[in-house]
């Protein structure tokens, strides 16, 4: 069962996604939820199995629908940044493998949903895709341990952590500026229920750009895994139910290539975890062509 | 006229500050309008004048009450990193002053309200104070001109904008780490409309611990004036009616002593600006005494 958050006639549903056949189309289930508002607040009251039992049976409400982030308001959205060991490499700075993660934030309003154009502003046009796992969290902690983190995660989605790579160089100790552009990424399409360790710890991602293969690696190969983002995130902040985690990329992102491979208008952008899905976005100007 | 939010029976109430002799304590404001359930909805709507109009000839509601942080659902706080000219060459790595500013995001429960304790956590006792004035954006936009950027200011206050600096060096790309443990800052303690630019303009600012002055230094000598942050800000990210820019600190935290001058339980931490007030905050071990 998968569930997302969408619009549909005007109006944000959360509900399960139904695509068997010719009854493809969100099954809405917000409308007899109104304890819970927003799939936030399903979230928090642990209460996506109550949303498959309800689905059960249904017909779907909308086949033509937008999605938006699957949790569109959460608290907090934290990035794990340099997480592949090629990735460390890659800066080239002589570096050693970090005792710590690197950590930044993104505002919800830098994401976009599945299906929708990711945009390249006028200012600049080095929009960079980075594909990623992202984990919701289900029950907040604080000091959680890493042993305990799985026990933490509601369900997984996919994120197109989207970069304007020359912003995030613009500042010496931060990458806020090139991580924060309005719908510069995605997030989605779906929520897929957390319910057993194999969906991360086998977990194969991939990303695509008109149909090649730019990133392809495995999670276990990450630096820090997520039971250890969890641990360590939790130690500094209080993590509340449908807090965002975003787990790290592998190497391959556009930057990386000489000439580097930057978005253009019209690419199709993949990233595939078999078992969660594939998040496919376009990539638009902000104000069409021609505008710089 | 001043406004806070506060905690008071259990309840957390917005109200003007009444402090004229004897009746001194919180006009409760916010039970006169449900349709603005917090101070961001006041700042939304562009309220704070009908606050003013409805705290005339009322009696004081509180004398007992805690302290909020002013606005304490924020879309977003971000920070102005190493904004005066001394911090940057504290920072002894023979750089330039930098073209562009240094910013990073802070959660909201990384602050506290006035008078309540700053944290020390039991895992790193590096807790440091960074005296700033942050400004409440009221008309949201994106892409404002520096000339334009006065218009979206709605309400002033201060902030301590308190790091737990080894941590701020944990990653080698951001200091989201050592900025964001949970209380280890605050903001308050109440807002003042801004209503003339030379409540920004001619602003000194001074921290004091434990009356000793720390930081003490003027808002024009600042290396990104207040106008360009919200410029350079509003670029990537929408600002919405709310959002909290903290505008950066003068040189003189406590690390920059040798040795350093961190914070530690018991000290008493003054953020004070002329027109604004005094942000004062005590500082306590998380969990008391003893336990490291």
């Amino acid at each position: 069962m998968r569930f997302a958050t969408y619009t549909a006639e005007g109006e944000t549903f959360y509900g399960a996604v139904s695509d068997t056949g010719m009854n493809s189309g969100m099954i809405a289930l917000s409308p007899d939820f109104p304890q819970w508002p927003t799939m936030r607040d399903v979230i928090a009251a642990d209460g996506l199995n109550r949303l498959a039992e309800a689905a059960q049976g249904k017909a779907v409400s909308h086949s033509d629908f937008t999605y938006e982030i699957p949790v569109p308001n959460p608290e907090k959205i934290l990035c794990v940044g340099v997480n592949f060991p090629d990735r460390n490499a890659e800066y080239k700075d002589g570096s050693a493998a970090p005792k710590h993660m690197s950590l930044f934030p993104r505002f919800a309003r830098s994401f976009t949903g599945a299906s929708r154009p990711l945009i390249r502003p006028p200012e600049n046009h080095t929009l960079d895709y980075e594909g990623e796992v992202a984990i919701i969290i289900g029950k907040g902690g604080r000091r959680i341990k890493a042993e305990d983190a799985y026990n933490h995660i509601a369900a997984l989605t996919l994120c197109n952590e989207g970069t304007i790579r020359d912003w995030v160089r613009h500042a010496k100790f931060n990458v806020t500026q090139g991580k924060n552009w309005d719908n510069s990424g995605a997030i989605g399409p779906w929520l897929v229920p957390f319910t057993d360790a194999a969906q991360l710890d086998d977990a194969r991602i991939q990303t695509r750009v008109n149909g090649e293969t730019r990133q392809d690696d495995t999670l276990n190969r990450m630096m820090f895994p997520i039971r250890e983002e969890i641990a360590y995130i939790s130690t500094f902040t209080t993590l509340v139910p449908g807090d965002t985690i975003i787990t790290g990329t592998p190497t391959g992102a556009g930057a990386r290539f000489d000439p580097p491979k930057y978005l253009v208008p019209g690419d199709v952008v993949e990233v595939e975890v078999k078992g969660i899905g594939i998040l496919r976005n376009t990539v638009e100007d902000e104000f069409g062509k021609d505008e710089t």
